[in-house]
This record gives C-alpha cells, sequence and structure tokens, in this order.
C-alpha cells in the first residue's frame, strides 16, 4: 500500500481513484482553486460533477488551500492538470517534492520551455526541478486510448507509461495495474508524448469528414480512414525527427488514442461542426463564449510552430505535413473545409514511404 | 479512352463505374447470374438496387450470357467477385484473356489454393491461369479504406493498388485516377491483400466492444480502440511471416481500412449483436437464415488457420496473435465474448514490440 496524491480533480484526474482503490492505496485527491465545486459535491457524497458518476468512499479529499496536508508522506504524485496551467500548478506542488518520490503526469500537450523550445509535459516538469531534485525524482508520462469515465466504469482499458527510468515505470505500473486498467511501459517518453499531444490536432482533422455528411447529405468514412492513416504518417515523422520511437506511433499512445479521440469529444465536435459548414472562426468565438477548451485546436498550433522550430534546423521539412499545415490553415486561416481536405487526400496519396 | 470491363455488378464493381466515366472510358459492367435484377433495373434507368443511387447512363451492361461479346477487345478487366465465388466466374473469363490485358482484383479474401495453402486472391488467380498466360497478364490487387457507395458520390477517397509490375499499376492508375478517386501504388501484393482480408476479422472485434454498451449500459471505447491497435500490430507480424511490407499495415490497406470497416458495415454489426449479449452460434445462424454473407465470419477461419499452417514452418507461433485466437474462440467455440475481451486487453498490453 502505498500514498498515492492526485493533484487535479478534474476527470482524468478523479479517474484514476478507482484503479487505486481497488489496489487498496491511500489515495489523496487534491483539487485546484477551480476544482472547489467538485471538491464540495465529493465530500457530501455527491457523485462527481464531470462524470455524474460516484467516486470510491474510501478516498481522501483536500480543497486547494490543503496542499501541504495532502502532499505529506506522498510516496506518488500524480499531475493531472490542463497543459496550460500545469506549470503555475507544479510550481506550488515542487516544494513538498523530495528524493524517492516518483512523479506521474496524465496532462497531453505541448508546451513553451524557457528556451522558446516547443517541447511535451514531462520536459516543461523536468525544467521546473530545482537543481537539487533535477534527475533525482522520476517523471512519469502517460498515453495511449483512454477516456476518464471508462476508466471510473472499469471498461477494459490498456494504457502506456513511459520514462527514462524503467524500474520506477514498473514500479508505478504495479501499484496502479487492475484486470481491468492495463498498463505497458516503455522507454520512449517522446513518441508517447508527441503522439498524446498531436492526436487532438488530428483528431479535428477526422471530426471535418465526419462533419462533410451534414453538408453535403454523403457520408465521408473513406475521407475519414485516409486522413487517419495520414494522421499516422506525419506522427510518425515527426516523432522521429525528435528522436521518439516507431512503436508508440504505431501502439497504443498512437493509432490507440487518436482511435478513441476520433470517435468523440470535443476535438472531434469541433471539427464535425466545421466540416458542416461554420466557419472555423465562428466555430472557435462560440468554443471560447461558452468557456469550452478544445485541446486539438491549440495542438494544431502548437505542433504547427514546432514543425516551423524544427525545419531550419534540418531536423524535418514542413512539406511533409500537408495534412497538419492544412489543419492550420482551416482552423486558423479561415481555409475552405471541404476543398482544403479533398486537396489533402491528393497530396497524401502515395505520399508516406514509411522509410523512417 | 479504354475499354475497361468490370466482372461482377455488385457494390464495388458498380462503384467504379463512376471514376471510369469520369475519365471518358468505354466502362463495360459485367453481372452474374446472381446479378440480372441488377443488370435489369440498370437497363431500365432504375437506381442500382445495392446503391440507391443512379449509375453514369453511358455505361454499358452485360447479362451473364453476354460475357464474350462484353469481354471483346477488354483492355483492362476488374474482376469484383465475392472471394467464395471468385475462381468459379474467373475460370468463365480465362478464355477470354490474351497478354496485353491487365487484370484489377477488388475481391478480397483468403482462399486455399490447389496445394491447400490458404493464399491471397491474386495468387489464386494467378494458379488459374494456363500456363502459356502465366505471368504474362499483370494481376493488380486492390487495398484501403473503400466503401463503394462513397465511391458513387464521390468523396474523397484513396486506395492502394498493388502489383509486382509497377508500370502495369501506373498504367491502370493513370485510367482511373481522378482528383475524389485517389490511387496511390506499391510493389507489396502480400501486405496489401493480407490486409484487406484480414482487417474483416479484426472489425468483428472491434464490434464486439461497441456491443458492450448494450450489455453492462457502459461505452467500450477505450477497450475497442485498444483492440484496434492489437489488431494492427498482429496484422503486422501476419504480414511479415509471409514476406510483406510494414508500410502497407500502418497505411491505407492496414489501419485505413481497419478503421472504416470498423466505424459501420456487416462485420461490425456481427460483433456488435455477439457483444451486447447473443451467442455466436445464434448470431450466426440468423445470418444465414437472411441469407447475409459476412465477410469477417470467414476471414475469422482463414486467418486461424493460416497461422496453423505457417506454424508448423516456424513462420509465426500461434501465441503472437491472442486477439485472433480470441475471435476464432468467440464465433467459432462460443467462448464468453466479455470475458475474452478482458483477457485479450490483459495479454496483449506490452506484448507487441514491433521489432519487426
Amino acid at each position: 500500500m502505498a500514498k498515492v496524491v492526485i493533484i487535479g480533480a478534474g476527470a482524468m484526474g478523479s479517474a484514476l481513484t478507482v484503479p487505486l482503490e481497488r489496489n487498496n492505496h491511500e489515495v489523496c485527491l487534491w483539487g485546484t482553486e477551480l476544482d472547489e465545486r467538485i471538491i464540495t459535491a465529493l465530500r457530501a457524497g455527491e457523485y462527481h460533477p464531470k462524470h455524474n458518476q460516484p467516486l470510491p468512499s474510501s478516498i481522501k479529499t483536500y480543497y486547494a488551500y490543503q496542499l501541504q496536508e495532502a502532499m505529506e508522506d506522498a510516496e506518488i504524485v500524480i499531475v493531472a492538470i490542463t497543459s496550460d496551467a500545469l506549470a503555475m500548478i507544479f510550481k506550488r506542488v515542487i516544494q513538498y517534492l523530495h528524493e524517492g518520490m516518483i512523479v506521474v503526469s496524465v496532462s497531453k500537450g505541448l508546451e513553451y520551455s524557457t528556451s522558446g523550445d516547443i517541447t511535451i509535459l514531462p520536459h516543461i516538469l523536468e525544467e521546473l526541478l530545482p537543481n537539487q531534485l533535477k534527475n533525482k525524482i522520476p517523471i512519469i508520462g502517460v498515453g495511449g486510448p483512454c477516456k476518464a469515465i471508462e476508466v471510473v466504469w472499469e471498461s477494459s482499458t490498456s494504457v502506456t507509461y513511459a520514462c527514462k527510468d524503467v524500474e520506477s515505470a514498473r514500479k508505478v505500473k504495479e501499484l496502479i495495474m487492475t484486470d481491468r486498467y492495463n498498463i505497458e511501459i516503455t522507454e520512449d517518453m517522446v513518441g508517447t508524448e508527441i503522439c498524446a499531444a498531436m492526436k487532438n490536432a488530428y483528431a479535428v482533422g477526422l471530426g471535418l469528414a465526419e462533419g462533410f455528411k451534414n453538408k453535403g447529405g454523403f457520408l465521408h468514412n473513406n475521407t475519414k480512414s485516409a486522413l487517419f492513416s495520414f494522421a499516422v504518417a506525419e506522427m510518425a515523422i515527426l516523432v522521429k525527427a525528435l528522436g521518439g520511437g516507431l512503436a508508440s506511433v504505431v501502439g497504443l499512445p498512437g493509432i490507440g488514442d487518436l482511435e478513441v479521440t476520433g470517435e468523440a469529444g470535443r476535438n472531434r465536435t469541433l471539427g464535425e461542426v466545421i466540416g458542416a459548414g461554420l466557419q472555423a472562426k465562428d466555430a472557435i468565438k462560440k468554443m471560447q463564449e461558452e468557456d469550452i477548451t478544445v485541446e486539438g485546436y491549440s495542438a494544431i498550433r502548437y505542433g504547427y510552430e514546432l514543425l516551423k522550430q524544427l525545419e531550419p534546423r534540418g531536423k524535418l521539412s514542413l512539406k511533409e505535413f500537408p495534412l497538419l499545415a492544412g489543419l492550420y490553415r482551416i482552423l486558423y486561416e479561415d481555409a475552405l473545409a471541404y476543398e482544403t481536405i479533398i486537396d489533402i487526400l491528393q497530396q497524401c496519396t502515395g505520399k508516406y514511404s514509411w522509410d523512417i
């Protein structure tokens, strides 16, 4: 039995209480200032407002001001904060970290490092650690197809835990895995995290194809599936350029997570409304008015900016990414979705040699 | 302009009249004895009974007894016959073939060759050719995500044409491709055809996960997406064992076609009703009573038998295929679907090294 502290009481952080409780750990769920309503509901014995499902009654909950109390004697710290708030929250957690602890990041996305380079989130966390803790606290990244609500329901799930320090990954795997929450481990942090971030971008593209049926009355499943395979190919080129491995792209973090993200969710929905004819700028405006965060929208920008950082360094060529470039034009420059996608299929068919 | 004869007036054969007509070819659609009603409808100016869509009015239609007339001066012969009737029909066509013609097979599946080995359909066609035509008539196999009805609608589509003779594949590509029907070419016939056949088998597995929501009330998208990635991994191992290439598996013929097949169709539906609780034997019986052919059902058996043929030759180990073996147990031995799939996720997570 270990003391596991979950930082962030949103959908994914809270869902992980279920496998942790199955394994009889001491589970502490800490909410940020934005999670106050969630912690209050859980303490009142109500369902989690995000899942509308009960969480295990044995877990302990903590309000934002109780971070110190929550972190006392923590062995595993699971960070489950949206990428835009990750650094801000992690800075508050750092003072309670010490050697012997392991950090697991289930946040997904890309961010600017202090050098200005766009990078994966575990690198951002590593960078924030004070010198005496650098390379002393293993940081594990998580990928693979994992809708939070299905972890609560205990639908069978398979995920990937990535860490340079395989022993730590193995330890955490043993602590968290159940017969319904399966974990594989890999050393390929870059591949796992790039796929975790970029699948949101490409899922917007899959959503476009779904939306086309509302435009012309015709299904575009052929289009969607072609885009799916081109998305995988582009993720592979990007991952390779950054030193990651093909196995992550064609395994759970890449095609597995892209599949589940393209099935349902906000990324797909954003694409769907644009595919159906709404102009991108109007779709985004509506989204912002409703205070909805669509990770794929920023992932398209971060991904595209990353390509532009890597190209002059000779790591890759923008020409290798007609799909991501097309998504950028549709989402950020109001290019016509239908015509752009037709053009992308023409450009991408036969393009990828997989000689990578 | 070329004379193109399509053998078989079912959904896919008929759909290809659309891109062919766009390119102003002389398009001849020949129906088998089973297609009589279709040919009669088309001649009466009615919609195609399978798509419920009109076909180009310029195409010529032929009844079964008019095969000789249809084949006169043919340059390209597109064979679009279900795998179980393919050899029987092709034997009738052979007498009209001569050097200079190219055969395109859009049939998908596996069959027993005369040696008793299970093999891909273009090999069956090659074997049927008389000695003086062997290696003289290029045979092209077709893979990739392609719902026939969407080709009729001209939804953007990308497919793969595979042939040892790249020049012939290139020629046919130039004749058929349009701005909505995109074609890539590859020499990897084995990879393309194995994926085309096996994706039907694995789509039944994806359907199971869809059906689970009707069993317990919970979605199993995580399960479905994990199965998707395991299916791709198993197809890769099988393709490699047979000398095919990874690029086909992770490109349009593999993940692209699996994606579209898992979205909708009879393979998925068969899985779905079993996943929802119907016993496999009852689902199959109902299917047979309604005279519905589900390619995935036989693909599971052919695939499994193929593994059993290859294992003693040291080409692979049955242990590398927990998913296909599990699907065989569910479909042919009435194993419990839900419990089997939970077990498969446990077995497959972390199993595939992609060191292939």
